[in-house]
C-alpha cells in the first residue's frame, strides 16, 4: 500500500452543473481514476489522462472494493454519486465495504464532499416545503423491508414531518408510490400539497403540485422526487397558470 | 410595480466559500441589493454599487417585507441565508411574507437557489450517517411549543430514523439538548453514536463523535449539527486517535 492514495466521494447534484459546488469540480479534476454509475460518469467533463471505471446501475458494493483497492495502490481516487453522496447514495456503500475489508482500507485518507441533495432542488423549484421538521425516506426495499417503511411513513404522518420520498418507484414496484400515499392520506387532509418533482435541473425538468386526495395516480419513476407536505403546508395560488408556491410556516400552529 | 423586478433567496451553505454552488454566486454577484443577517453579508464579496440591508438575528419576517418591497420597486434583490435557504431559513419567511403580503408581491420572479444544508456537511466530515432514512428537526421552541418537538423526537426513536437536530441550544433554553437526547437515549443503546459538529467548513470547526449514553453533557450551540445515530448506524475505529468514520448502512437489518 502507498500512503499517498486517497478515496473522494463526490455527489453531482441533482443534475444542474451550476449545482456543483467547487470543491466537487476540484476534486473531480484532480482524480487519476473516477469509478461510479456509467451515466453519472457521462456527465464529467474529461480531464485527460484520467482513467474512468464504469459500472451498471447495481453493484455499489463492487464499485466502492475497487475504489478503495485503487486508492490502496496510490492512486487519487473518486467515486462519482449523484445528489449529495451521503443521501442513499454511494457514501454509506464505501464505508460498507471498508468496514468488512482489509484493515488497511481504514487508514487510507477517505474524504466525502457534501453536495446538495436532490429533495433540496426539489423544493427550492416551489418555494420552501421543508421549512419546517421533515424526514427522508426511500422506498426502494431491495435493502430493506417493505414493513420498515411503512413504519416509518406511519410514524412520520402521525408527528407530522413534512416527507421527503426518494426512489418513489421503479418497473419491479410500481405500486408502492400508491401504497406510501395511502399510509399518508388515512391521516392528513386530501387537501395537503404533494409536489412531484422529475429531473430537477436538467433540460427534461417537470415539476406538479398535486393533492394528496389525487396524487396517488401520478406517474413517477426513479429520476422523481416526491414531497408531502405537512397539516401545516401552505399553498399560494398564483396568476397566469403558474405552478403555485407552496411552504412550510417555520411556526406550528399559529399564524404571522 | 415595475415587473422587472426580481427576489432570489440564497443560501451561503455551512460555512466553506468551496461549498457555495456557481448558482448561488451568479445571484449574489448579480444582486442590486442584497438582504440579511449582518453576519450572513459580510460573509459575500463586495460587488461595486451593490446595496447591502443588514439585519439582526431574529427579524425574518422584516428582512422578508423589505426585500419583497424592492424587488416590487423593480430592483434585483438577493436574501442571503445560510446552509439551505429551505431547510430552516429564510426561504419560508419569504413565502410566508408573501402569503400575508399585497396580491402584486404573488406576481413577483420569486426564486431559491438550493445549497449544502449544514447536516450533509456534518455528515460528510465523519463518513455517512444519514445513509438510510433520516429526519431533521429544529429544537427552537421559539417558533413551534416544546411538546410537538418532543413528540417528533419520540416517533423518529421509535420508527428508527437517524435523527439531525438544527438549532440545538441557546443561551434562553441550554437543556433542551439534553432532554432530547434523552428521549432517544429511552430508546436507543446507549453505545450509538452521537455526532456534534460545530462550525462545520470554517476555520473554528470541531467534530465529535460521542456515544448517545454520555452526550447529554456535551457543550453545544447554535452553530453546531447534532447528528444521532439510528440502531444499525456503525462505528468503525482508526489508528492515531483519528474521530472514527460512521456510516449507517443502506441495508436494514443484513450485514453484507
Amino acid at each position: 500500500m502507498t500512503a499517498s492514495g486517497s478515496l473522494t466521494v463526490v455527489g453531482l447534484g441533482p443534475g444542474d452543473p451550476q449545482w456543483l459546488t467547487p470543491a466537487a469540480s476540484a476534486a473531480l479534476a484532480a482524480a487519476t481514476d473516477l469509478v461510479g454509475y456509467r451515466s453519472y460518469l457521462d456527465r464529467v467533463p474529461a480531464t485527460p489522462g484520467q482513467q474512468r471505471h464504469g459500472f451498471g446501475n447495481r453493484s455499489e458494493l463492487d464499485r466502492a472494493r475497487l475504489a478503495l483497492d485503487l486508492a490502496a495502490q496510490g492512486r487519487q481516487v473518486v467515486v462519482v454519486s449523484g445528489g449529495d453522496p451521503g443521501v442513499f447514495a454511494m457514501a454509506a456503500a464505501v464505508f460498507e465495504a471498508v468496514e468488512h475489508g482489509p484493515p488497511a482500507w481504514r487508514e487510507l485518507d477517505i474524504r466525502v464532499e457534501p453536495g446538495v441533495t436532490a429533495m433540496l432542488a426539489a423544493a427550492a423549484r416551489v418555494g420552501a416545503p421543508l421549512g419546517n421538521d421533515f424526514c427522508a425516506i426511500s422506498l426502494s426495499d431491495n435493502l430493506k423491508p417493505w414493513a420498515t417503511i411503512e413504519q416509518r411513513l406511519r410514524a412520520a404522518a402521525a408527528a407530522d414531518f413534512v416527507i421527503a420520498l426518494y426512489n418513489p418507484a421503479s418497473m419491479a414496484r410500481p405500486h408502492q408510490l400508491e401504497d406510501a400515499l395511502q399510509i399518508v392520506a388515512e391521516m392528513r387532509d386530501p387537501d395537503t400539497p404533494v409536489i412531484f418533482a422529475r429531473a430537477v435541473g436538467r433540460p427534461n425538468e417537470r415539476i406538479k403540485v398535486e393533492r394528496l386526495g389525487e396524487a396517488g395516480s401520478v406517474i413517477a419513476d426513479m429520476a422523481t422526487i416526491v414531497v408531502i407536505g405537512a397539516t401545516t403546508t401552505r399553498r399560494i395560488a398564483r396568476g397566469g397558470g403558474a405552478v403555485p408556491y407552496v411552504y412550510t410556516p417555520r411556526s406550528s400552529g399559529t399564524r404571522c
